[in-house]
């Protein structure tokens, strides 16, 4: 029996190679010589990196950059097998979690690192960017990274701008006389699930801007900055970022690419679904266990365990998924392929147990589904 | 399909019954058509009665009994469809429920109660008496019973002594001239998994009685008073009660059973599983869901999980059970027929809150398990 093992990782309890492994387990419990395919699968958020690098054989590499308070932070990006294509998560340079949460503020925090990180990737010669997006401290518009490759954004008198979001009303103009030139010849592919515009209720100061520190008075602020840069853009280049879709990923930074690179917005499960080759991986499989930490309506929007079950769908293979918690509104998640949602809990306890046990009550919740699902094909064969 | 659902209680939860109920429509929101059976399955202990009444169609009987703090209390039994049996189960009238836990106190406590219930059951004709003995609050031999029906418990100067364990070691002779006559024409049934002899280290006091409200040092005082009873038994009847299997089940009315009644004593759940003829009605099933509030090693002596799915594997039908708690030691179980075994939690939560939502929880985790179930049999069905 061919079984595909493909989840997400369970947040704050396991990566999702450990989730993976641990699923696996519970599945040679019950059939020990079952075809076990481990294919860890990160969404586009923190964690495709390492799904990138795992599946195409690449490697890591590490080193110092601009974090997201100016001060340095070491980082990481991928360079997948092909070695030409370099996997950037912009929360390794510029992410809510290298801020302690009472020092987080959107008028400060600065893409720059993520630029350099971009910068590096392009000395080591990657032509093909892939950048996720997901989990970034920022709401500068992109200007850090943009600064970071060279673009001058100069203020009334000509002099350069400083870092974060509270220099944005001070760039008078865009001069990209010395933007990094190897940027046209490469292809950037943005790994991201937001649809909302730069600015105005539905932007991403107002949206995002709260989780990253801002209180509604700096909301405020944020969102008419931003709206001078999005003139700013617009009068330099013609794009419109101020109601474009997508424009408000990130704290601005899916703007910042739509206006100056050539870019491409995917989903970044489906991203994560190509480079791990999934579909292929799925031919001939009886099954498929896929899972996350948390499943519910939301997971229709491009989580894991929903892509994962539309691939899989295609095929006609059955998917499992199982998670730490099972929130509201999963009935809506059948149509997509998912046959059932199991909770790994296995008793009243806390989330820090849950948590603290993750592995064991993954393994066993693999294990009893899978029975579940034998007890049809056959229940002598379970029973051993 | 057919589907035959028979869980237990799902204690400080769900009665059986309701368990059974929440389990049907989670199988029907997956199968709206299939060919649900409802089997309600007490253990042997308490629910037993309701189990067995509900699957004859019997009746409820309640009147006043002495209560094992010797007031009155309200007491309950089921007379079956066929008018001729009678289940009591001994903690509606002798029960440890019937007692807020600061005021257990095992040498007061007394059996009386149960014995008015007997002579009720054989003043209303039954002559066949099941006797469920599971919960009791007492340690008194059985000897309150005993003198509910006539037998006479004197002292050493012939006055009939006291209710409560801390009468016995005053008992000079038994006397059975005015021991109820009817009860040599009676079956009892006494339903019991305790295996457990009258004295001794796995005697009733040293086993149970702790449970009771025994401190160490009335622990051994009952278990001192128990022996003398036993002696006096033994040169009475002949039965020896010291170490016969059996005796010691609910502080020793085991034992009185044994000695003075025409008495067999059978497992709880086979008992159940004979009167709701679950045998029968599992002809033809395609799928049985049991449960029980708690799942662990535990559960293969006798636990209504068990006793199902060893009915159920001479059939050949998968089971699954749904447990709100999943303990140690659950490998042992699929050796008797369980398929697999889930979880009802659906995340992190209180004990309070599973028990609160435990029809919802136990209606999502059924329609689940049929889903994985499912997936083998017709994956399109399924996604419907």
């Amino acid at each position: 029996m061919k079984i595909v093992i493909a989840p997400d990782s369970f947040k704050g309890s396991l990566s999702a190679w450990q989730a993976s492994v641990a699923i696996e387990q519970g599945i040679k419990k019950v059939l020990p010589k079952a075809d076990t395919h481990l294919i860890p699968v990160g969404d586009g958020g923190e964690g495709t990196m390492n799904s990138l690098v795992l599946a195409t054989s690449g490697k890591k590499v590490e080193f110092s950059v601009t974090g997201p308070l100016h001060a340095p932070v070491k980082a990481e990006y991928g360079i997948l097998g092909d070695q030409k294509t370099c996997v950037i998560e912009m929360a390794s340079a510029s992410g809510l979690c290298l801020i302690p949460s009472e020092q987080r503020d959107p008028m400060i925090t600065t893409t720059y690192g993520t630029g350099e990180l971009i910068k590096k990737a392009l000395d080591d010669g990657c032509r093909r960017i892939i950048l996720a997006v997901g989990g970034s401290a920022t709401n500068d518009g992109g200007i850090g990274m943009l600064q970071a490759l060279g673009m001058k954004l100069l203020d009334a008198e000509g002099n350069p701008v400083g870092l974060g979001a509270r220099e944005l009303q001070r760039i008078a103009e865009i001069n990209d006389c010395d933007f990094d030139p190897r940027v046209s010849d490469t292809k950037f592919v943005i790994a991201s699930d937001v649809q909302n515009p730069l600015i105005g209720p539905h932007g991403s100061s107002y949206v995002f801007g709260p989780q990253k520190g801002a209180t509604p008075e700096t909301v405020e602020i944020l969102d008419t900055y931003l709206t001078g840069w999005a003139n700013l853009v617009e009068s330099k280049t013609g794009v419109r970022l101020h109601d474009k879709p997508g424009a408000g990923a990130a704290g601005g930074i899916g703007g910042a690419f739509q206006a100056f690179f050539p870019a491409v917005t995917r989903r970044g499960i489906d991203i994560v679904i190509e480079y791990t080759k999934l579909g292929e991986r799925l031919a001939g499989a009886d099954l498929v266990f896929t899972g996350e930490g948390q499943i519910d309506f939301q997971t229709a929007s491009g989580k894991t365990p929903m892509g994962v079950a539309q691939e899989a769908q295609k095929y006609g293979i059955p998917v499992f998924v199982l998670a730490g918690s099972i929130g509201k509104g999963i009935d809506t998640l059948y149509q997509y392929g998912i046959n059932s949602i199991h909770s790994i809990v296995s008793a009243p306890i806390s989330l820090q147990e849950a948590m603290e046990k993750g592995a064991e009550l993954l393994t066993s919740s693999a294990e009893q589904v899978l029975r579940a699902y034998l007890a049809s094909v056959s229940p002598v064969e379970t029973k051993k």
